[in-house]
């Protein structure tokens, strides 16, 4: 027979517009054989290693289903973003439920596979806490040529020692430093906020070289500023610059929905533009967006921020 | 290149015990062309035709949803579903976004066209809220042979005048009897509840010769009483027996999800024991479970008995 | 000029089924100057002298907003109980903001002036906490002639002492023996439960020789047996018998709204028939229901349970 | 008698201090006879033709109840609006709940009756979904001399094709152009968002001639500029301006409760600014505010947003 | 100088009946030194094995504060628990934050050195997610004489293979069996529920000999029966008996704060039954109450059963 | 015996990090003996007087929950508050159940016993209502030499007569003035908001000399300016001055859990700004921070910017 009229498969979109595409549509399922390129949508589905409670391990699969509430045109500039490069969906690592880290060995040993087969992915890993960020940038460091530098979006420093708790979510970068994937001085972290870190490991920050730029920085230089003028430090000195965004980097207002919320943060249009810039910037060879959590927000606010990250990316990237 | 180990398509559950199936398993996702045979899941996502504001339209896929968090295991008998019949998930029914009798025809087309080229297979429609039932019952009496007799679960009659806000969900009874297609006699309500219904629907009811138990009759003769009496009563006077299911017949204590919520009603366990029964009943050919709105449940309790009722009825097929 | 057809005036139910009567047709708003006679709804929305934080100020509106959610009508009987005494709604007392006993003043005040005036006026007082009872009982004693004997629903004794922080929702019990309107003997306390209540105040009930029914005496000797047993018991003694029903005598899962919450409670069904058997009960001249807090309930589960026993109270007066 | 001190009507504010009017008291309630001058109130509570699950229907009455919450009074300008003209409340439109073009029908009707018989009542809509704009606007032009030119507020076109779904709450502009009821050059649309909209009906927008300031505009020229452009641009073109607020114009952080939220959108502070200079432009003939949905807002901060714009708007008015 | 009047340190209660012993009074907070004797708290704030997401580590402080909303008096029987044995609380076992064998090795090493040193503590685990059982009965048959047996209420088995998670929730009864721990035939499963574990590990329990009770046997025999014959029948073969509770053994309308929720289940009546039994049998060595997630609940209404578990059990230990 | 290793009294925190001070740490717990000097917290858990229903007397508890999610550092100027001043926590108020004069007069007797004997103590108020500030600043006037001056920040005068309610939360300044314990030309209100006032009340601040910045005031003039205008303005003619912080002058954006919330307020941030430059004042001799109601806000987010107050207050002490 036919499968009758409005008889759709489960899982279709209750309504469909013909003339407005969703974003949802410039996601590419990946059938494991093509060769990927560009932007390439990594789940990294993880948070049993963050400090305090999260369910940041839900966020991959809340983003993909937000990606059916907008579309996939911006007004600024007419851009349909179906029109530049693909955005491949990768899939989500597979977690070990009780051996925290045998899970980052699968972050670590998928990504360099990944990566090594396909060099002109470009990943964008959608966390999970923010513990990935040392296995992701491993990975990359391991699969690709030349050195890394960071631009960290983050409230917090995560330079915290590993002997009070092992790798957690608030060590990443101290990682990274100690084991000698990256340097110091490559590292720029944006929105460090006051009574959200200690002088000890801001000391520490400084001691590595680490150039940190307050939320009194952007509030007195502007976060485009800031942006330019890290982009320019950072390509003097390295091959390829990886993104990170904590996206508790935001005020609470704006972000709701991660783990350690307070005032002082920067508004989402802020977070906005400097993404857009970083599209722009051809070193870029991967991105994170973690510690949300979708089942402390309103209204999953936070994870749509994470869309829209992702999609001033590409829009950024549509300008090159 | 191959897919890098550990890196799966987005999707896939975030934990596999390779001997614990999921009810998810039961589902197989009907191609459009194999012949359907036995229970069939159609869901209805349907709820703009309530009389009070409602989200039933969000139910099929948290039910399908839910299927993932139960097993396929019975341990009264031993029974794996999985080696009964099949469980078919022949998709959902695309609604119209503002004309409500185009939905209502494309229920009725879509089952008709269904259950005429697949004669065996036995709806088991999600909704939506209660007024889909004009419409399948309809389709089912189109493509049927024979006269068609209905035990409706319910706290209301839902025999309103349809001049008052026209095809609403107070009303699918009243259409079937108006409309011909059922008679009063062969209608039996269980669950009819106080302060619930009006005198003058009750008085139609007995006008029409429906046989209706109230929670009243529940508590004094005990569901299962009622419920073979009731299969005995209508197997003498029609060829197939539908089965609808109001979850709001149960106590706002055992389903807190549903529009019109209040005491006095069923526990779940009565309503699975009647289920069970009726799975036992060859004569079944259709069943509904209407009246969920997950947006006002607390943790998707009373999809997860709708959840139930679905396996329940399997395993009392699975005795045939 | 004529008002439009179809805009109604602001507050007109958004859905009208001319056959449908809802519960809320039976409140009759009190001019101020008729004579009430029968069952009068008054709202005493005072929870400022609970023990712990309360909302129950605001069941009073809740509860007349749920009378639109049901029917006025019970199959149990065919009784509409339009066509049984009117239900007046006499409205609610204005409680002063600060100062808590002149807000019980104003509850003594009014009651004694209404029911002096109006001898055949029967008050169903909607709480407010369980502070309002001494007022309540305190004016019905002054205004009426004979003794009033009390069936109390509660989880509570009530009958802590006043010293410890005034009289609180704690103490209503304890306020009308010390204060001779009432006397031990003529109170019966039903469904007092395990872990709420000391041993002083459980002996202090003994002392005052107060008929004490524990949540184990009604699983045991079951809730209509006690019920009849109560009347019996009090009739031989007084002339009035006043309801007042804490609705923390069910158990959470029936229950959630009220303060004190936990396991080990009444079922709402059990609850209910008892107040379907005060209502046929001529010596009633009073009842009350207090400890819902709205802002702590699921959906107003709880307070549905209080419409429902102020219409099976209204059932069981359709039978004198 | 006389009804007792201390007992008033039901629904008698809990706490009245004298010497603070509430807004409340600034809306007056239409006899249905008076002839009505000014701004009118008129609910609009329908969101069944919503694209998305919406509960806008709720708002009328949400919005009443929050007139409660505030004064009458604006420090800036030392302003008491019940010293200006009064705001009628002239009740809410009585949908179908079945026939949603029947409603529209009602909507047009009512609107048409009522300006035609008040010529000077300047009707503000509270929807309900942005679908009503349609038929608020046809009922003007109909009842009205001379051209309507509009003011429109929103994150998204609202030019989406009707074929697809029929008048859903994404067409009303669409369906204006294409009914011959306004012109595209006499639409300003303020505050178009990235993502929230497609290639194709930007396109048309162009075509169409309509203005569009995106948010983009929003940021780099200021909404007081904007603002002071369109009423200029419109009033050389047309005789009357309608606004329409689609409270979906605002960040998620300010609005988070309307169907489509997301970031990158207005303040509430720069909305307000707009729609007080709206007040002072004697040429608008209409408001509607459209797309809150009360069941998903947080403490009705959304709805709190609409009772300001109504007050601002007033202010505005107050000084013409 | 003194403490002003009326300044308390901070953390006390903000109302004090004298007359009103809380059941928070019967914890002795544990010096360290003193030997313990009698029924020990102990948290286990441990859910990161957990297979779904869980919030379970929150379980003993929720735990611990709601022995304030509670008294220590049961009118059954008369009796303050005041009189009764003390209840010593000894704190919680400090978690590795990504080491989740070590955490185990953390409990079991804790248990052995208390349990060693303290031979007449009893010791009551408050979880956590019942991943801890295997660790604490592990402790308890190091540091006891005799063979160990369980009865165990559950909705689950509990007995998945290891090798496809780990050590997980879903497997303490698994490791126990298969590191000779403890023997299948020592083991009493009740609650056991349909759709909720496999055929396969339902063959394994019949394989080792485990009593399986299912919710059926439940309902048919009564609980109080299947609770003596479990003890009964255990007695004969054991020296020591431990009580693990798995509180999703209740229906998810009596406890809808645990992961794992269902239809289908026991009452808190029937566990509280059975629990009380169990305190009354002096052979009972230890007790553990698992599987409560607080951000998942109603109000704690799932954790407040947990307390009243363990006053029940006291309350048995009282008769002895 | 000694405690075993990992099993940790009750109440200690699930995970430490060495190098990672908590804010809490700042926290001193008094002993009721020791002289206080300096900053010391003291908690005012009082929210019945409240017009509106309010839990404000939560908030003490929750603020010093929240201490344990944020640092003592501050990258600003690199300050880690631990070097600077003690914080002493004097603890709470204890009140009474049911009698609210006797609980501010608890507050005043409390207060001015304990700053009496320790001269150089600061008392930092966490309320609690707004209602206590009459209480705190006349234990202040009478503990204290030289006159009062008042910063307050506020959508509200809080100057309403006291026949209507008696002495309200919107009341505490008015009584100020009629006790004479202020005057008018000494106090200044910062962020006074349209639509949250009374032209009486706005005529009476202006008969009473206040000092009044609106909302527009602040967008225009900005908020560092008022201040620094305000303090000296004040310090001309006081000896002390008292900061009063309710948290309503915030936008309902950033302080959603405050009774009376709505649009047009500060941002936290500007909020901050002033307390940093208030803690820069020597002549401050008090502050509160009142009208946060915990079980009305999202996540505790207006309590985490009460904390924040704390620590920049703190840390503007440390410049001194
Ligand atoms: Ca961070
Ligand atoms: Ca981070
Ligand atoms: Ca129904
Ligand atoms: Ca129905
Ligand atoms: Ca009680
Ligand atoms: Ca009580
Ligand atoms: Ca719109
Ligand atoms: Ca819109
Ligand atoms: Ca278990
Ligand atoms: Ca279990
Ligand atoms: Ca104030
Ligand atoms: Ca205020």
């Amino acid at each position: 027979m036919n499968r009758p009229a409005y008889l759709l498969p489960a899982g279709e979109p209750p309504f469909v517009d013909r003339h407005y595409p969703k974003a949802a549509e410039l996601l590419v399922g990946w059938d494991g054989v093509e060769t990927l390129k560009g932007p390439t949508l990594i789940g990294v589905p993880i948070s049993k290693p963050s400090i305090s409670h999260s369910g940041a391990s839900f966020t991959p699969a809340v983003v993909r289903k937000l990606f059916h509430s907008y579309s996939s045109y911006a007004l600024d500039g007419e851009v349909d973003l179906r029109n530049s490069e693909s955005l491949y969906d990768a899939g989500d690592i597979y977690m070990h439920a009780t051996d925290i880290k045998e899970s980052y060995l699968r972050i670590e040993k998928a990504v360099v596979s990944l990566v090594k087969e396909n060099k002109d992915c470009l990943p964008m890993f959608i966390g999970g806490d923010h513990s990935i960020t040392y296995s992701t940038i491993k990975a990359l460091s391991i699969s690709k040529n030349g050195k890394i530098g960071i631009i960290q979006f983050d409230a917090h420093h995560d330079l915290r020692n590993t002997e009070d708790g092992g790798p957690t979510n608030g060590t990443p970068f101290r990682r990274l430093l100690e084991g000698g994937v990256i340097e110091g001085e490559n590292l720029v972290q944006i929105g460090i906020r006051n009574y959200s870190n200690s002088s000890h490991y801001h000391q520490y920050a400084k001691e590595q070289a680490i150039t940190v730029y307050t939320m009194s920085d952007v509030k007195n230089s502007g976060i485009l500023n800031i942006m330019k003028e890290s982009i320019r430090f950072l390509k003097e000195k390295v091959d390829h610059i990886y993104i990170s965004i904590d996206i508790d980097v935001l005020d609470q207002a704006f972000a709701p929905g991660c783990p350690a919320i307070g005032p002082g943060g920067m508004t989402s249009d802020q977070l906005l533009e400097a993404i857009l810039l970083a599209g722009k910037e051809k070193t870029v060879c991967g991105l994170d967006i973690v510690e949300i959590d979708p089942t402390m927000d309103f209204r999953d606010m936070t994870s749509r921020v994470a869309v829209h990250c992702v999609l001033e990316f590409l829009r950024g990237r549509s300008c090159l």
